[in-house]
C-alpha cells in the first residue's frame, strides 16, 4: 500500500518532519511518500496563505493519481483543499485536523487543540464545526508563535508544554490534540510528561488510511465529490484543465 | 493484538456472523476475540432491549480487561453501554455505529442509514447528533423487520436493498451505513449492486481499534472516562461490585 | 393516585430522604410509595454506576405495573434508565433532572446547576442538550465530593451553598437546579439563603406527575416508547423476559 | 389557589370555552378566573395581531397583581407577552404552547403540532426553537383556516381531525399538540379517536403553575425576569407607567 | 427617497440623536424623517418596556404607509416590534441591531457587542441568533447603566469605552458593535481612539434600506409577513383596526 | 468611489452579464470595474474549480489594492476566496452569495436557492451555514444544467422559472435567491413573473459595498482577517510573496 503524505507548505525540514512521523506509525506493507508542492508559500498562517497552498495540494493529489497511489494525507492542520482533493481522488484522502479530532473523540469526551499563531483560531474552530467535533473541542490555545519556529527548537515546545498544562487544568480536557503538522514530533514526549493522551494527526491520518484502503473505502464518486467536470483552465493554471 | 468483539445480544448465529466479518478485515498480527455475553436479550431493538443488554457487554469487557485485550468493538448498531465500556478500559473501545458514521464522514458528504425496526430510529437518530454526524446524515431508512429476521435471509436482505436503492434515489446519499450488526455479510454484496460504499460498521470498528491501539492510543483515564469509583454493588449485580 | 418514587441507588437512607421530600409536596389524594431496587450500585457516579442501576430502576418499573401505579419518578439526577422505564409503562415517568430544569426554564431565563463530582459533569450536560435546555442552562458547577457525602451532613451542604453564591455572581442565573436526589432537603433553606428559586427535582417530578396523570395524559404506546417486543432475556436476567 | 387564565384575543366565545377547558382540570381547591382583555384584535393571526394583543394581556397581569393572583395563563398559541408578564409579576406564568410542548416531551419522542393559519407557522416554530423542543417537534401542520372559524364548529373540527391523521401516517408522530386555544375542547374526542395522546395547552397550563405554585417556585425577580424599571410610559399607555 | 427613522422610546433628546446620525449618512438623494411615538415609555430596558414601544412602532409605520415612505429604521437595539412593522409595510423595515450585527459579519469574524442594562442581555442574545449571528458574536457586554444615562454624557460615555477595551482584549474582536440607539454619536470618536471598526446601527439601517430600496425591494408579502388580516380591534387600541 | 467586481471564472460573456447588472444599480457617483481573472476555469461547479479560481481571484485584489479600491465584489456564488480576499484588503469585499441571503433574510422570513449543478448543492448549504441564514432558507434547488448553459438562454431559463414555481409552491418561500451570477440578468423578468422578490446577488452586493464604504467601514485589520503575514511564496505563485 502506497500513501502519500503532502505537507502543503514548502518548507522541507517540516515535511521531513512529518515523514518521519508517517513512517514511525506505518505498518509493514505500507511505503510512505512524504512530499511538498514545488509551489506555495512557506507556511500556512493564515486564509491567504491557505488558498495559496491548495494549488501544490492539488498538483500533489493529481500527480498521485498517475503513479496509483493508495491513499493520501494532507499534513497541515488547516486540511487545506481537503474537499477539493477528494474530488480528484477515488482513493480515501485525509486531512490531519480531522483525522485527530475524530481519533480524541473515540477516546475522550473532551479534548483540547493547541496550535500556533492566534489569527488562525477561527480556521480551527471552523474545522471543529465542520466535522462535527463541537461537543467534544473543549478550547482551542495557541502559543502564538508562527509555524515555523517550530523548526527552531526549545522555544516553542516549551509554550506547547505550559499551553498543554492549562489546557489540562483549566479546560478539564482528557486530551490534546496537536494542531499543527510540525508538532508531529512532539505527541510522544508531552504524552508521556502529561499523563493524559496527545495526539498528531500525521500518525493518527496514516492509520486511518491504512483502515479505510484495507477495507476497500474509497471517497465516493457520487455527489458532491464526483471527479471535476470537464473544462479549461486558463493561463498558468493550464495544468489543471479536466478534461473527459 | 487481541481484539474482543462483543455481540451485545445473545444469539449465537449473530456472533458467528459478526467474528466472520471482523475476522476478515483484520491484520495479520490481529487475532480476533468473538463473544456474546451470557446474560441479556436475544435481540436489541429498543430502549429497554439496550438497557438490559448493557450488563452483558460490561460483563466482557470485565473479563477481557483480565485477559489484556488490546482494544473492543461493541457490534450492535445502538452502541449499547459504550462509555460505562469506557470507564472500564484502558484499552480503545469502538461502537460500530460511532465507527461506520465517522468512516462514512471521510468518504463523501451524505450517507444514509439502512437499519431494522423503525422504532430504533430515534435511537440511531440520537447517536448521529452525539457523535457530531448530524450533518453528514441525510437520512436514516428502516425496513421495519425485526433484528432476527437478518438472521433467515432473503426477505429482509431484499428490503434492505430496496431501501438502499431508494436512499440513492431520494436522499442522494453517496454511501450507505448498515444500521445492524446482523448485516456485516451485506456490505460487500452491496457495494458491488450499488456502486457506492456501503459501510458496516464491524469491519471499520476493527480497523479503527487497530489503528487507534497501534498508535498507542486508548481511553483517557483523566476525566469524564476515568475508571469507576469504588463502591459494593448488590444483589444479583454483586460481581460488578469496584474496590480499589 | 399512587406515585412509585424510585431511588435508582441502594443507600436506604437517600431513599428515606427522597421518599419524604415527596410526601412532603404530594397533594392530598396522592399515595407516595418511595423505594430503591434490590440489587445495583450504592451510589451513582458515572457512566458504569449508571448502567448497572438501570437493572433495579426496570426491575422497580416492572413491579409497580402489576401493582397499578399511576406514575413514577426516577430520583437520581443522570435520570437512569428513562426511557427504558418508559417503554415499560403507560403511566407517566419523570426523571427528576428533567423535571427540574423544565420547571427553571418556566421560572427564569437562565439556571446553573450544582451537583456532585466532577466526573459527572458531562452526564449533565448530556442532558441539558437532550432535553433542549442547552440555552436555559447557564452554568454547571459541582462541589467535587461523592454523591454519598450528603448523607454525612456538614461538609457537603458547606460546599453547596458557596457553589450556589458563585453561580449567581459569576453566572448570572436567576435560579440553581439541585443536581443530586440525595440534596432534596436542601431546597427549602437554600432557596432563603440565596432569595432566589433553588429547585429539587423531586418535588417538580412528583407535582408534575400529578399534573400528567390528572390530566389523563401517559406514555405514548405509539412509536419509540412503544413496550418492548417480545423476546427471550437470558441467565441471571431471565425475569426480564418478555412475552405478548 | 386563584389562577388568572386569559385569553390575549377580545372574542367572548372563545374566552368561555378556555374557562370551561380550565375548569374541568383544575384541582379542587383551585379557582379559575377566565377572562380577556378590554382592549385588542378579535383573532391572533399573525405578528401584528399579537403585538396588539400583548397590551391587553399586561392589562390583565397588573390588575391580576392586585387581586393576587397565585398564577396566570396565557391562553394563545403563540404565547404573547409571556416575557412582559413574567416581569410584572412574581407568581408563575405559563403560556398554552410552552406547557403544551414540555408536556409532550414527558410523554412522547416526537409530537406534530397542528394549528390554524399556516401564516402563522413561524411564529409557532420560533416558540419550538425558543423552548428547546425542536428535537421533539416532528412537524407543524395547519388546517389553513382562520382561528375563529373553531368557533363556528364542524368544518374546522373536520380539518384539524384529518390534519391528525396525517400527522400520525406521515410524521409517526407519537402525540398531536394542538396549536390554538380555540381547540381546548376537541384533545377529549380526538385522543379517543386517534388512539394517542392529545395535548390542548390550556389544561397542562393550569396543571402546571398549580404544581409551580404549589411548590412556591414563582417567577425569579433576579435578571432578566425581575420587576420593571420605573419610568414615566406617555400618552394612551398612560396606565402603564411604573413607579417604585 | 423618504426613510422614516422611528426611534421607540418618547424621549425627544434620543430622537434628535438618531435623527442626526441618520441625516448625516445618507444620501443626497434621501429625506430622513425622525420621530418617536406619541405614546409608550421613555426608555426601553426590558421585555415589558419593549413590549408598550411596540404600539408606538405600529402607529408610526401606519402613519408612515400614509405618507408614502420608501423605508423604515427601527431605531432601538431591540429592534421592538420588528416583524409586526415588516406586515404593515411593502416597503423594506430595518432594525439597527439586525443591521449593525450584519454589517459587523461581513468585515470581522467576530464583534462584541456594548450595550446598556445587565438585564437587557438576554434580549440582544435572542437577537444574535435570531439573525444568525451565534457564530459571529464574540461577547455581549454591559456598563449596567440605564439607557437615559447617555443622554448625560461623560459617566456613560466613560463606561462605553472601557468596555471596547475589554472586548478587544478578552474577546479577541475584530469589530464593535454599538447596542443602543442613544449610542450613534459615539461610533465615529470611538473607531478612532481604538482602531477597530465601531458600528452604529442607525447609520447601517439607514444604508442598507436605501440600498434594499434601491434595488427595488421591499418585505414580501408573500407568507409570515402578509400584510395582516382584516379583524376588528377594540378598546383604546380601535385606531389599530384592519379592514380591507 | 470605484468597486471592482470580480467574474471569478474566465468566461467573458459572464463578465459582460456581471458588469452590466453592477453598473444598473450603482449610484451616481460609483464607478464599476468588472473583470475577471487571467487564469483559471471556465466554469464553477465543484470544490476543485472553486479552488484552482480563487488564485485568480486574488491576484485581482491584489491589482485593485495598487489600483486603489473602495471595494470589492466576488461575483460567484460559492463566494470563492472571501476570506483569504479579506486577508488582502481593507476596503469591504462581498460575496454575492453572502450579499444575497442577507438581504433576503431583512424582507422574508423564508427564502429558496434556485443553483445549476445539483453537485454544488453541499457547496451553497455550507455557505447558507456559515452565514448563519440556516433558519431563512427553506430549500436549495437545482435546474441541474451546467453553469455555462445559462449563456445559452432559453432552456435554462425556462428551468430556472419552473423550479421558482415549484420553490414557491413547495417550499413556502417569501423570495428567491438567484444561485449563480450568470443568472443576474434573470431577477427582474423572474420578479415581475412570480409577483415575490427575486434576489441576484450582484446587485445587492454592490449596493452593500457602496453602503458600508459611505460609512467608511471596511475589512477590519484586527483578527483573523488581518493582512497575511510576510513568507515567500515559491514557484509558479512567486508572485503571491508578501513582503513588509
Amino acid at each position: 500500500m502506497k500513501i502519500k503524505v503532502i505537507n502543503p507548505n514548502t518548507t522541507a525540514s517540516m515535511t521531513a518532519k512529518i515523514g518521519a512521523a508517517a513512517c514511525a506509525v506505518a505498518s509493514p506493507g505500507t511505503e510512505i511518500v512524504a512530499c511538498h508542492p514545488e509551489m506555495g508559500p512557506a507556511a500556512i498562517e493564515g486564509h491567504y496563505d491557505e488558498a495559496l497552498s491548495v494549488i501544490g495540494v492539488l498538483d500533489e493529489i493529481r500527480k498521485g493519481e498517475v503513479d496509483g497511489m493508495d491513499g493520501y494525507v494532507i499534513a497541515c492542520f488547516g486540511d487545506p483543499g481537503l474537499l477539493a482533493a477528494r474530488e480528484l481522488a477515488k482513493a480515501p484522502v485525509l486531512g490531519i485536523a480531522e483525522a485527530a479530532m475524530h481519533a480524541a473523540s473515540f477516546i475522550t469526551m473532551g479534548f483540547s487543540i493547541v496550535t500556533t499563531l492566534e489569527r488562525t483560531r477561527g480556521i480551527a474552530q471552523a474545522l471543529v464545526d465542520r466535522y462535527g467535533m463541537t461537543r467534544f473541542c473543549r478550547q482551542i490555545r495557541t502559543i502564538d508563535l508562527p509555524v515555523l519556529s517550530l523548526e527552531d527548537g526549545t522555544e516553542a515546545e516549551t509554550a506547547v508544554l505550559q499551553e498543554c498544562h492549562r489546557a489540562m487544568k483549566e479546560d478539564g480536557c482528557g486530551a490534546i490534540v496537536l494542531g499543527c503538522g510540525g508538532m508531529a514530533d512532539l505527541a510522544a514526549p508531552l504524552s508521556q510528561q502529561l499523563g493524559i493522551p496527545v495526539i498528531d494527526g500525521v500518525g493518527v491520518a496514516v492509520k486511518f488510511v491504512e483502515a479505510l484502503a484495507g477495507l476497500g473505502l474509497g471517497t465516493s464518486k457520487v455527489g458532491e465529490l464526483a471527479y471535476p467536470t470537464s473544462k479549461p483552465c486558463l493561463g498558468m493554471l493550464s495544468a489543471f484543465t479536466r478534461s473527459t
